[in-house]
């Protein structure tokens, strides 16, 4: 026989291109693609106990570290693979590239392959207001933004949808990652100031996002920095050793966390001991905590990425293919007529 | 600006289908491609210390398991998703599906995406010859098979390929199984003798591979049916609550396992106490202990499957994409011209 082999139905697995991706993104608007997949991180969060819940499994090396974060609910079964490699920036790559997997548990057959590096980005960006929803003060409106390289326009763009914010101050070590920050804001009717000065930056911030990249610890913010009243939004403190806010803030701050074993390990909180008091933010979702209780409260997410925070992720998505074809079908699955007859369709596929 | 994006060369991850890993394996045979993993896979076992090793990373449900495997060499990172649901062969579905992934460590970037159902039942018949290469007497000729399922065909061919297996002797608790076998194999140049009872199927046979597939305790061989010199390969028992043999073929043999964290919990040693000696396959392979070391001795390979055989495979298809052309090229790293600049390349595709 010569026959080229039709793959079955069951073969295929729909794939999300990059260039997909920006299609979807780009279709429904960046800022309402990050509201959209902040409900489904409220929804999923609000369910918490019903998910399979482990710490990532990373692969450290000199270079970086190469992690898988896998969840389930019982029903969808999801994973990221995810890199983090503070050199490759100077070598040409993505520090952070990304892609997942969307599962059926019932046959454990994927349903969606995806990249994740942009979905990445948004979902860090909807977690972040999904968390300021609950704890900053009501009539928020300025966001200062520490760290201006690649999740900047994502945070801002998200705080001025889903919060309200009218004005944003940016300030990195680095202007030129300033200028490119304003040059991309500059059509989204934001109010932007650059600051040369961290100080400058979070004068009068009712929220302060730090969002720095450097694999070390850093004092990014100092205490005398963060007045009564302000929500910070911890998130590039992300890994052992790495670090953005002084001690002395934490110990000042209410604190809410996404999954208290992986954050005592990876967060800002690494710097207190392991059995210091912690809020999960689940909690303060469904309403068994109180998130914000004063005006002159200092609230601070520290945010590190969860699994589930993923799979939320990649719930959306793959949502939004049920009718538009943004994707591809990749042969991925042997589907053999007889499924113990792996052999036989090799044999008679003949090619 | 209404450009199409074009990606970058740094954007695309080779993926090797279905339909290509079936025209790389017809293309050398599929003894000759079991044979080349089986020398990966000795390679890699001889340099056993140089891996990262961790148990399966597993997802239980009701109706079966997802898991990933990881593991790394330093240089270069690999993982395996797999499922295993027995109910999937009654719904039409595949019982056992995976696929797999490489990458570079020093970068953190995927380097090769594929599928692996097929490409587990080579590496899993590759194994299954490498330990008998150590383990069964020189002059082996004849093979039972136990369970004449979706591994049966690879596992005849490679043992006549690598190890000069003349004769096979068939059983199966479904005879179809069986006959599906003998059409399969009838070009092979192997005498094949097809049983109705497993005891003629083990009667003089010098190695025994039991591949049975129920997820249970179920006892394919007991201890009469194992005379001395025998090596036995027992590769069917590979998850919590499923053996194939008899505790008394256990306390005759001498025992040699993968990795003897994961055997303890998911092979046929699960039946004896967690401090019961076993030796590792990988110190045979150095020289560092003896494998067979008399005619009588009753071996047995307590095979479960681990990480780095997966591994191995993954690095053999890798170097067989060198110069032909058996793989499409998957836009999946989101890869902008300046990596602070995720964003701008979102808005500059404008798509």
């Amino acid at each position: 026989m010569n026959i080229a082999p039709v793959p079955s139905p069951l073969a295929f697995v729909p794939f999300v291109s990059v260039s997909n991706m920006m299609k979807i993104i780009n279709g429904m608007g960046v800022a309402n693609a990050i509201a959209g997949i902040a409900d489904y991180i409220e929804a999923d969060f609000r369910r918490w106990e019903s998910f399979d819940k482990t710490p990532r499994i990373a692969a450290h090396s000199h270079e970086g570290v190469i992690e898988l974060m896998p969840t389930s609910d019982g029903e969808t079964y999801g994973f990221k693979y995810v890199n983090g490699h503070p050199a490759n920036m100077a070598r040409g790559f993505q520090t952070v590239t990304a892609f997942g997997v969307l599962s059926n548990v019932a046959n454990g057959y994927p349903v969606l392959i995806t990249e994740m590096t942009l979905l990445t980005a948004l979902r860090t960006a909807a977690t972040s207001v999904v968390a300021a929803r609950h704890l900053a003060s009501e009539n928020a409106k300025t966001l200062a933004i520490i760290g201006n390289g690649a999740q900047c326009e994502f945070q801002a763009l998200a705080f001025q949808k889903v919060l309200g914010i009218e004005k944003i101050q940016l300030y990195d070590i680095d202007q030129s990652a300033t200028a490119k920050a304003v040059r991309n804001l500059a059509s989204s009717g934001l109010t932007i100031t650059s600051c040369t000065d961290p100080h400058n930056a979070v004068y009068g911030a009712d929220i302060i996002t730090t969002c720095t990249a450097d694999k070390q610890y850093a004092t990014i913010l100092t205490d005398n920095m963060v007045g009564a009243g302000v929500h910070i939004n911890a998130i590039g403190g992300d890994c052992p050793g790495k670090t953005e806010l002084h001690r002395d803030i934490l110990l000042r701050s209410d604190i809410f966390v996404e999954f208290p074993p992986q954050t005592r390990i990876e967060g800002e909180i690494q710097q207190l001991p392991d059995d210091y008091p912690v809020n999960e933010l689940w909690r303060v979702i469904t309403g068994e905590i109180k998130g914000r209780t004063s005006k002159s409260q200092i609230t601070l997410f520290d945010s590190v990425g969860f699994a589930i925070e993923d799979f939320s992720a990649l719930r959306y998505i793959h949502d939004q293919l049920g009718e538009k074809s943004h994707c591809e079908q990749l042969d991925m699955i042997a589907d053999p007529d007889d499924p113990r007859d792996l052999f036989g369709m090799l044999e008679r596929a003949d090619i």
